[in-house]
């Protein structure tokens, strides 16, 4: 039987679910985003137990996703901050957002130097605006996941 | 103290945890739109234990992301098909998957008319491209997540 999927090992999606590491590791950096720099915070704005919150904390940086920073203020105790890498997790943010916006209580990407709506998109090459279904997955080697082979 | 971050009850990022459930959830859509449409599909190439899996096909379809539907070959077993809801998760798995690209191991995003490489990609409203420091989110009624107010 061949494959129709991509393999766990290779999938660049299930290699992002190991570094990230669950839903409450992207609330965390979806509230880092948001301003969150201390434990408390977190804490607070999730509603996480201590000891979940402590361990995803931990993984997030031992990813690179997160780094512990000086206090803002000078003061003693730590913080912390997203990473280049960490950074790089917004569209992934921005993405579930665009997937579940309800008008009322969502949040909107905006230009910062236009202070204008954004917007995540599909593009071609040249620059057109694509619907999800202008698009498809394909394989690196050429695995085309819109049509896969015969799977019997 | 005032709140950094999108309270969890209005986030649309929450909300999205809150249908997807988990990342086996994701990881099956992903395989979905990889071609995967048979419980013992899912099963071998995510490595998952079975009851985990019927759960997670259960919630999914429970939340109008998947759907069952009768064989493609006509036989008596049911099929898992992505709804028009599931299908709008791809930028989801898009963004996951650039964001954790490696050259040699992806998947590659195509314009399915032209079949050459597309993108997901930050916008502005009249089209400009934005890099991921260009944009900053907004929460709905003024919260700006990029300069938080004081929580001091």
């Amino acid at each position: 039987m061949k494959r129709t999927s991509f393999a766990r090992d290779s999938c660049p999606v299930a290699r992002a679910v190991d570094v990230v590491g669950d839903w409450w590791s992207l609330l965390i950096v979806r509230d880092a985003f948001g301003g969150n720099r201390r434990f408390g915070e977190f804490e607070k704005n999730l509603g996480v137990a201590k000891n979940i919150l402590a361990d995803r904390l931990r993984k997030l940086v031992a990813a690179g996703v997160l780094e512990q920073v000086s206090s803002a203020d000078g003061g003693a105790h730590k913080e912390y901050g997203l990473t280049e890498r960490g950074r790089g997790l917004l569209p992934v943010v921005v993405a579930l957002g665009q997937w579940a916006a309800c008008p009322e209580a969502g949040f909107a990407l905006v230009d910062r130097k236009k202070g204008k709506p954004a917007r995540l998109e599909f593009r071609s090459e040249d620059g057109r605006l694509l619907g999800p279904d202008d698009v498809r997955l394909v394989r690196a080697g050429g695995f085309d996941a819109a049509n896969p082979p015969a799977i019997r």
